[in-house]
């Protein structure tokens, strides 16, 4: 599986995926869930995909035909977020009819889901989730996060603490924390980590890194949030029931 | 959905289930999840259900027609909770042979999981997770706790806090801060509770109390817990990447 998040917030986006897939527990392997597609002072585009793996880079490789061309077209030079949101919805379409009949032969769903995440020109940012229909929604102030893959785990973090306003620098922490939570409930999420962090209105890559085993920052948080976690629960009063 | 998590303790069992059903948002309603056999002095049992209300419905009716004979059988006269694991079993099959033409002329699926804890005389406490095909795993020290329904989102701290040696009153603490993780981040998953605890050995239920929103303790740990949450959150630094 997968976990991928990303938010909207006033500040930017931020992004952050993990980068394990399994096909089986004798196929577990790394792969780059985060696509990013950058014309500095014009646009930055990130994808993150989730579900079956042939698929989602399937439904990359569609994206980057247009991208690709002389002059480039497709994602490069759509007029807005909603029309990035549009070809990503008509990929997924592509992939979907030309793989559905042999799928099913194989009795194996039709099983992807994208969130597209960025800023063109003058538009604000904006995040996207596709459905493995093509079809879309976006982000907004009021529920300005989309995860995709193993969602549960750190959702419940995300939901106390994030609110639009929150900085950009809150909101990778806040991230890595919610991913935290996924990594250590299911050995399908795993490292390394992709991290984007878009300053609105910049048009170029904030910063893009990725997390392993190593990262001291990441290594620090999560012992810290796991000797807080357990320092409240033992602050709190064990009920007084009579047993 | 349903959320339901069991314990095996060294002290005991602690068992936890919510009691929101919703068939569709038009049909949202109050059923318990959790049913007691108590023989004072040589067993106490608990099950817990999740899936299809109708089929945990059913399996429960058909565990009892043996209770209620005269004098009474099957869970109440089993020798061991592994017999009244296979029982509990051998009624998901029954109801699955029941109901399975019609189901899948419906295109419904046989959706139904069972938590079964309990001690029954001389045995130590066992808890048993029965599947839809009535085969069942039983829970170990390495291992001691079940989840049933909505498990994610509150399977983060239990894996992160919970031992088989906590104690009976710390593991109904953390068993009410798993359902809250649930209760906040999927409204499939609602009060009233049902709490159990039983102590290791006593053969009569130690505690069985309904939480409801207006329950003192519950109030005051979800309050603490969350502020505590929010400031270690606060209080972990923020990454120095330049961005």
């Amino acid at each position: 599986m997968t976990y991928c998040v990303a938010m909207l917030l006033e500040a930017g986006l931020v992004c952050l995926a993990d980068s394990r897939t399994n096909a089986g527990v004798d196929h577990v392997a790394i792969f780059r869930k985060m696509t990013v597609w950058e014309r500095p002072g014009d646009r930055v585009l990130v994808l993150m995909t989730a579900g079956n793996l042939s698929l989602g880079q399937a439904v990359v490789n569609r994206l980057n035909e247009a991208v690709r061309e002389e002059p480039p077209a497709g994602l490069l030079t759509v007029p807005s977020m909603a029309d990035a949101a549009l070809l990503a919805g008509e990929a997924v379409r592509a992939v979907d009819r030309q793989h559905r009949a042999a799928l099913r032969a194989h009795h194996t769903g039709f099983n992807v889901s994208l969130i597209l995440a960025g800023q063109i020109a003058d538009e604000p940012p904006r995040v996207f989730q596709v459905y493995a229909a093509g079809n879309f929604i976006e982000a907004t102030p009021e529920t300005p996060y989309f995860q995709i893959g193993e969602t549960k785990y750190g959702k419940p973090i995300l939901d106390r603490v994030l609110h639009a306003e929150t900085d950009l620098m809150q909101a990778a922490k806040l991230g890595l924390i919610s991913m935290d939570s996924t990594l250590r409930s299911n050995i399908s999420v795993g490292l390394p980590l992709d991290l984007l962090i878009y300053p609105r209105d910049s048009l170029k890559v904030g910063l893009h890194r990725q997390i392993t085993e190593d990262d001291a920052y990441f290594t620090d948080i999560r012992g810290r949030w796991s000797d807080g976690l357990r320092n409240i629960f033992s602050s709190l009063p064990d009920p007084a029931w009579k047993v």
